[in-house]
């Protein structure tokens, strides 16, 4: 009989907000807001909640400083922001926000040009400038992302030596400043990888650097989300990156159907039948997730939301 | 490092025309036709097209004899219905439908009397009197169906020797016949299980059963569905019931939000991208999801019909 070797408990950190919201129409201020009060509540302990990018870009952050300066926070929750350079790096300081001071890269160049303007040498570079805005802040570096870890549309699916190739790049750039993150995501960018990738790049990566956690950022671009997740869990992962009912997808916008992050309050309900802790309310979540329906005025992708609970036991079974 | 022990092959049957449907408003035959007619060019070799079931209480199955007249054959492709009871397998007989004699029971006793108005006991004494009907007809017993084999909204999640003892009593009913079937079908009717009661289910009923061939019948009511196919597949399972475009599954029906069987061209993609031949033209499933949707007139919750494939390689990135 094949047993499974699941974690006891995982964390599960909030994109909604962030990724989430980045996906949809303008949303006011105060609903982003009514958005994160809500998820302080349900026992996560990492919210994203806004990007410190390019406003040309990604309208949909120019309000990232009057999100963070109007947060009411919660004890025990650390509401982050991710930003891609230096200038952004400097916006975030000044937000108030808890900041994961992180790195990336990406093993398709082809994105990596795309999204940021620079091949991924050009990319290592920045990286290295970063590091050392970080040092002069006075912060040690938390994180590292590996965008496009398992395939890109412009370059097709990579293996898992591409992957680890590319975080080898990252983490020698990294020691290069004396530096090691705590973590490293793994990022599944655009829905690329399927439960065996997954399986094949975890186990390749953590055999080349067993004491470094490897994370996971997962989307349900193409249905194979939460056994993207559970493929993770069977190789011990702990860490992923959700979002409160799926948002980010919507079945409305053609290819962008099912490009959400996993959703939170799915993934929550999976681990926990498994017997696998998160720490969250889950009926408080698939409250909070009919609200992000409310918020953004369409459908979002979560089911448990829309289906409920299975009673757990038939001890009290009708006769 | 962990490994898979995953089938080369599995077998997807369809139950879009009839599990589907019958969740649906009305549907014209003429358009039920169109989508029975487009599956049967994608590769399937297996799809349920009617139900012979008492019309008041599903008036979407009325024309369960019309379907069946008009249906276009395609060699290799076997055209069944559902029936339950004497009386539906005399309808399905006279229909020219490809008939599956099957047998079943269910977990749940209070799902047994909602769904069918017997008792687990009464219902096996209906499964005696179909092996009867069958052998009148000169047929062999095909499948045996397990419902609500890990759990029901009335009596809660069921443990695997629970679905052990319904199988055991149902296998004994065939028995006292002469009969076996050649398959049992383990049916998550209400989206109840997980990943890991998949695997204990499966597992001990094998261990129990090791010549007999067991089959998932499984819904995405809570986002499980893919994970429950991987936990499937992990055990050796070969043969699942899924539903074009998760047809069945409604995003503007509350409850009935996500009750679909698990959606074929997605667990096709999930298969075929590990490596496990499907046997399907998943670009032309794709396209008969599509026309899934605009024959129902609403979204359906099937992802890669919206998001397309990945491309496979990266040999000739552009630079």
């Amino acid at each position: 009989m094949s047993t499974y070797q699941l974690p006891a408990r995982v964390i599960l950190q909030e994109e909604g907000p962030r990724e989430g919201f980045q996906s949809e129409a303008l949303i006011p201020v105060d609903e982003k807001l009514r958005l994160i009060h809500g998820l302080a509540e349900t026992g996560l302990e990492v919210i994203n909640c806004a990007s410190f990018v390019d406003v040309r870009r990604v309208p949909q952050m120019a309000d990232a400083e009057e999100v963070a300066a109007r947060i009411c926070r919660r004890d025990g929750v650390r509401y982050t922001g991710i930003w891609l350079n230096g200038k952004g790096f400097e916006r975030a300081m000044n937000s108030g926000l808890d900041l994961i001071p992180n790195v990336f890269t990406s093993v398709s160049d082809t994105f990596a040009r795309n999204n940021t303007g620079r091949n991924k040498a050009e990319l290592l570079q920045v990286q290295s400038g970063l590091i050392e805005h970080y040092k002069q802040a006075g912060m040690r570096l938390g994180a590292a992302h590996i965008f496009t870890a398992f395939g890109c549309p412009y370059e097709g699916k990579f293996n898992a030596d591409q992957c680890l190739d590319a975080v080898d790049s990252l983490l020698r750039a990294c020691e290069e400043h004396a530096e090691t993150p705590s973590v490293v995501y793994l990022c599944d960018t655009v829905g690329a990888a399927n439960p065996l990738s997954i399986k094949k790049t975890v186990n390749l990566v953590r055999d080349r650097w067993p004491t470094m956690e490897f994370a996971l950022h997962l989307h349900d671009t193409r249905g194979m989300g939460l056994s993207n997740v559970l493929a993770g869990l069977e190789c011990g992962i702990q860490r992923f990156d959700t979002s409160v009912a799926g948002l980010g997808g919507c079945p409305f916008a053609g290819n962008k159907a099912a490009a959400g992050n996993v959703c939170t309050e799915d993934v929550a309900l999976m681990c926990e039948e498994m017997g696998i802790s998160t720490g969250l309310d889950l009926d408080l979540l698939a409250q909070v997730a009919r609200m992000a329906e409310e918020i953004v005025g369409h459908p979002l992708p979560g089911k448990f939301m829309k289906a409920g609970r299975i009673p757990s036991s038939s001890i009290h079974a009708a006769s």
